[in-house]
């Protein structure tokens, strides 16, 4: 193992190994890139940190799914989905608790603590699946993820070499930089990105070329400062790039641990205010354990002062808690892990200052850790990121807008959390604004209405993309161009820059009731769903689309990569097979684009071959809309996800998602829709230099 | 490997690895017992086979589990359910495919094949969690049951040590006979099966003593024939116990193979009759195989006759299958399997002739395989014989009653079967009663309405046991006795001998949303749910009744196994933790019984703790019935499990479910009641000679 060696060129290198590292790592890996990812640590967390998985983020890794390594018996069968399918999700979810309801413990006139107030963890007008919060350490994350990163390498063809899982350990990051052209050095127009990084043990510094550099290094990021230079100042470097924000005095400590207790809502996450010796947050946790987040303050002189940080030890952190208890008992056992830290919010100036060496999570952002979000968002910067890298390094996307945007949403959903944030932790250590009107500094119904407020946003389902070129919103180009008023029809539910809701469909196939959010799994492909309606009324409007498709001018023969790129490691459909006789198919397969239809006619009523190409041969993904759905019990078994979606069935609709499940644009089904369709593709994607040949059906990967 | 001998004495003797052995060395190792398993092949199956596990199937292996074997941090935690917990089920689902529709294709006047029909596999009427059928080939699923053994033996305390998985292959049974009893041998008493095995390589013999011998070695069983004796004749053994029914001269080829065709349902299960050819079922399979069973029929001078059964070769069969399918395109290419089979029903006159070795699955009912029922039945046989099993020999179950009910009760599921599959093979190959009269021999519409009516019962949740000791139906003794009014009070829909329908509760110790069904894994234990109803009206009765439990005379203290004796290596609720200060309890821990609480008032209403001993002791079993279910919506959320039960929020009620799930006994929340279940529970489990101590509550494994 430690004799593999780095090589001289990778794709991309990614620093770090946490969260937001492995989730870079998968994504690239899935795309099919080589990528160099390095942790300065030995080993995989093994304990603690961070431990709460939000339903966005059960829903994202839902959608990465699975690779099966399984042999197949007669041999491995191309184009086809892995069987299993679970994946990450799957594995964490099975190993983790779940936390559904939140309750609020506070003194009141004739109890020292009382549980005041209860909440669900995800409140009931949240369109989620996974409506829970799924609570393990961040060791089994990290194993999850390190397992199917070696599922996908195994499948992936020319992967280099690495140690077991994908990660080189222990090497640090010397230096990064971005190179200047240079036409003497013919490797500079792809890979200009160089680092030095150095094995912890044996000194030996290797230099890697590269075409992307990601800094997933956390709050201290190294590849932050020597991007931004500058020196170290109050904890902060100052140079190209700031970390913005503020710190407070405000000191907590956080443990696992297996305690006795009669408190009767310790499998709760529960949020404990004492009348005079702070707050703690506890929160479940697999093996019972038991995560507390301690408020760590005492009386100095009549005056509520914070422990000074290098006195903030286990023990005082075990006898705060158990004051903060009273009257309950609490008694610990096994402590599985202690740290303590200090509420501030900070958030990067800039996230990159070239779109080639790119920072993320805790790189970019740095928050307290109750509100269980950060790790959320860091991965979900990286999967955010990921399929924009796909898109321009197969020569698919424009680099210019591709990799912009990735700042624009990420910093828009990281400012949200440093907003909530700040407020959350300042009021529930008792320093809000109001605090002093009250004797322990909380005002417990101030609180819990923020709590229920905020519900959306840390849930993961709110975060929500601003209009760009990628969200088809007002003020976007497209939609003050020509064909600007085909989309977002009236009375459509499903917004741009906001994730695909979930609805259940009947796969026509074989008869399967299916999520229609997770049918296609990550694989880079932007999803076009064809929303056909009532097919007595949308006939004509399906064929001229599917026509329009197939042309040599339309988005999906325009933006294509070169012969023989596939999209990712995950293929497309089982199979596009032309079933349908006579009729003649204009189809080339292009991995970067497939078509799902969901047709409101009942689907005992027509058949999969009826459809015209190339709807009809994605036949994996073609769908009845017929299951009851308890959020629209008006819609019966009559096209409940029209109902939900607010598409109407005379008119019928396509939604275009991007490949990480936001939705991109919604037009109308109608010559006007996929014109303006064509508009927002090339917005952001290329143009081939040369046109597919028509002819016969082919798969060209 | 093959240096591990077999022991000279076991508790049971388990002879045959296929479904219905595999379920039986499962559960009865989970009991904890040591289990000499013998498979006459070498190694498990790798292709073909039985293929479909039917909704009630899947239930029960949701309700096994899984056992994890991750280390936990800080040490083991005793008392603690697996992380985890899908074991063979979660493994089994995410291989296979799933049917939840089938298609139903004849001729009709215009077309040479077309669909004229549709039916749900499972139809909505079920109320079934996985209302589909699952399809993977045979060794898939022993492969599951093999991993998941192996994972219980490695928490069994002095389990003798095994091959990898457990079973010793290749052994062949030589003769096994229940030895009489013999004052100067004191194994006699308790170990009296005697068998000789035979390795079938070295030839070496092994003489075992056990306590029981099981033979789920197939319909040729050579268990059956060495206690049965006789002679072979017909293909049968006559002798003590003998195979009634009959064979037809219909013979079947089926095959698993991948195809290239234009037919639209590949994917699903069709039902294809074709004009004059004979008629074909095809199954979807995992790795994009396709399961087909052909009639092998052929036209022989006008008249329609079987292919001969020695002539039946895999050519064959893809030349009919051909035929059948026209004017569709078919093309095969990889075969998987292919086997040829004789459409017959018969079943053993007895199951055993001394309830010591006894016989199940094939070994006790053949019959035709295309219902996709054998394979289930068979593991149902060996988990229902493997908890009475458990209670007789842990001196708990009295043998007398116990054992013959397995016979009563699984003979009762496979006369329905034989009945079902006679009827439906001959109809399904044109040999119905009303063949003549039609071109093919099959009329589609007596067909399709048999497929429909006999779904209850082919999705496994029909199978219904009739009244005995364990059932306490009308006729019985208990409802004869004096409390026997108190049985199965007005308005309740769960019946005894009939399993217990889902129904989704939250759990108030962690707020989370759960199937009550699934919420206690097959541990041995009888499961004594108490539906409080409305808590206002059942306070009294419910400390009345708490009173009564923890009173020496109650069923839970007088039927209990000696001291130490667990009731699986599945550990019970999390903690039995008294959290309510100075009340006192008098419950001393019986692992075979188990109490779920379900409360109809809100449970933001009342907190755990106000409930009586021992109810609140479990506290990892006290629900809140607020989960709005489609089947009442009435209900809405207010206890819409009372609801759909049929319990009087007024009065509550007690269920009684056996450890395989089926309910027991339903009585009135009173005196009347419990003392009911008190002789319930009299007629088939032992009272313990000396009665256990008082005093506080101690867990006694």
């Amino acid at each position: 193992m430690a004799d593999i060696q780095p090589q001289n060129v990778y794709d991309v290198v990614v620093v770090g190994g946490g969260p937001a590292g492995l989730m870079a790592s998968l994504c690239l890996t899935t795309y099919g890139f080589n990528i160099l990812h390095i942790d300065e640590r030995p080993h995989p967390t093994t304990a603690g940190r961070a431990d709460g998985i939000q339903p966005r983020t059960i829903e994202v890794l839902r959608n990465i799914g699975g690779v099966s390594t399984a042999p197949v018996p007669g041999g491995p069968i191309v184009g086809q989905p892995p069987i299993g399918g679970g994946g990450v999700a799957k594995k964490m979810i099975s190993q983790g608790v779940r936390v559904y309801e939140v309750a609020f413990w506070d003194p009141t006139p004739t109890q020292k603590l009382a549980r005041t107030s209860r909440a669900p963890s995800c409140p009931e007008f949240i369109d989620v699946v996974d409506n829970y919060t799924l609570l393990l350490h961040q060791g089994l994350i990290e194993h999850a993820f390190l397992d199917e990163i070696e599922a996908r390498r195994a499948v992936l063809p020319d992967a280099f070499p690495t140690p077991p899982n994908g990660v080189f350990r222990p090497y640090t990051l010397q230096d990064c930089r971005t190179l200047p052209e240079d036409a003497s050095d013919s490797l500079r127009r792809t890979h200009p990105v160089e680092c030095v990084i150095q094995h912890a043990d044996s000194k030996a510094n290797h230099t890697i070329r590269s075409r992307y550099l990601l800094g997933c290094d956390g709050a201290k990021s190294h590849v932050r400062r020597c991007i931004a230079g500058g020196e170290v100042g109050d904890g902060e470097w100052q140079g190209k790039i700031t970390m913005q924000g503020e710190a407070t005095d405000i000191i907590w400590g956080v443990l696992d641990a297996r305690v006795k207790t009669n408190f009767p809502d310790i499998k709760y996450k529960c949020l404990i205010h004492s009348r005079s010796e702070g707050s703690i947050m506890i929160i479940p946790r697999e093996a019972n354990l038991v995560r507390f987040y301690v408020q760590l303050q005492i009386s100095e002189g009549g005056k509520v002062v914070s422990v000074a940080r290098d006195k903030a030890t286990q023990d005082i952190c075990i006898e705060r808690a158990k004051k903060i208890f009273e009257p309950f008992e609490l008694e610990f056992g096994y402590v599985d892990w202690f740290s303590v830290y200090q509420i501030g919010q900070r958030i990067a100036s800039q996230y990159t200052l070239d779109d080639r060496i790119i920072l993320g999570g805790d790189a970019t952002h740095t928050h307290s850790p109750q509100a269980g979000q950060g790790m959320n968002i860091s991965m979900l910067d990286m999967y955010s990121l990921a399929w924009k890298l796909n898109l321009v390094m197969k020569g698919l996307g424009k680099p210019e807008v591709l990799l912009p945007s990735y700042e624009h949403e990420r910093r828009g959903v990281a400012e949200e959390l440093l907003k909530f944030d700040g407020a959350y932790s300042r009021l529930f250590s008792g320093r809000g604004p109001d605090a002093k009107q009250l004797p322990n500094g909380v005002d417990p119904e101030q609180f819990i209405q923020m709590f229920k407020q905020n519900a959306f946003f840390t849930s993961g389902c709110g975060a929500i993309y601003s209009a760009n070129a990628l969200n088809a919103l007002p003020g976007t180009e497209v939609l003050k161009g020509p064909h600007g008023k085909a989309f977002s029809p009236q009375g459509v539910t499903l917004v741009p820059g906001q994730r695909l809701t979930p609805g259940r469909v009947t796969r026509v196939m074989d008869g399967n009731n299916v999520r229609l959010q997770q049918e296609v799994k990550m694989n880079g492909a932007f999803r076009i769903h064809v929303f056909a309606g009532d097919l007595d009324a949308t006939r004509p409007a399906l064929e001229a689309f599917a026509a329009f498709v197939n042309s040599p001018g339309s988005f999906f023969n325009r933006h294509r990569a070169g012969a023989g790129v596939r999209s990712s490691v995950i293929d497309g459909p089982a199979a596009l097979v032309d079933n349908a006789g006579g009729r003649k198919s204009q189809h080339v397969f292009n991995p970067f684009f497939t078509f799902l239809t969901i047709v409101g006619t009942h689907w005992y009523q027509w058949e999969i071959d009826e459809l015209p190409s190339p709807l009809r041969l994605y036949r994996a993904q073609v769908y009845g809309d017929a299951v009851f759905d308890r959020r629209v019990p008006e819609a019966g078994t009559r096209a409940p996800l029209h109902c939900k979606y607010g598409i109407d069935m005379r008119k019928g609709a396509l939604v275009v998602v991007r490949p990480d499940s936001y939705v991109g644009a919604v037009v109308d089904l109608s010559e006007e829709g996929w014109l303006g369709l064509n508009e927002y593709f090339a917005g952001f994607l290329q143009v081939a230099p040369q046109l597919p040949v028509g002819g016969r059906l082919k798969a060209s990967f």
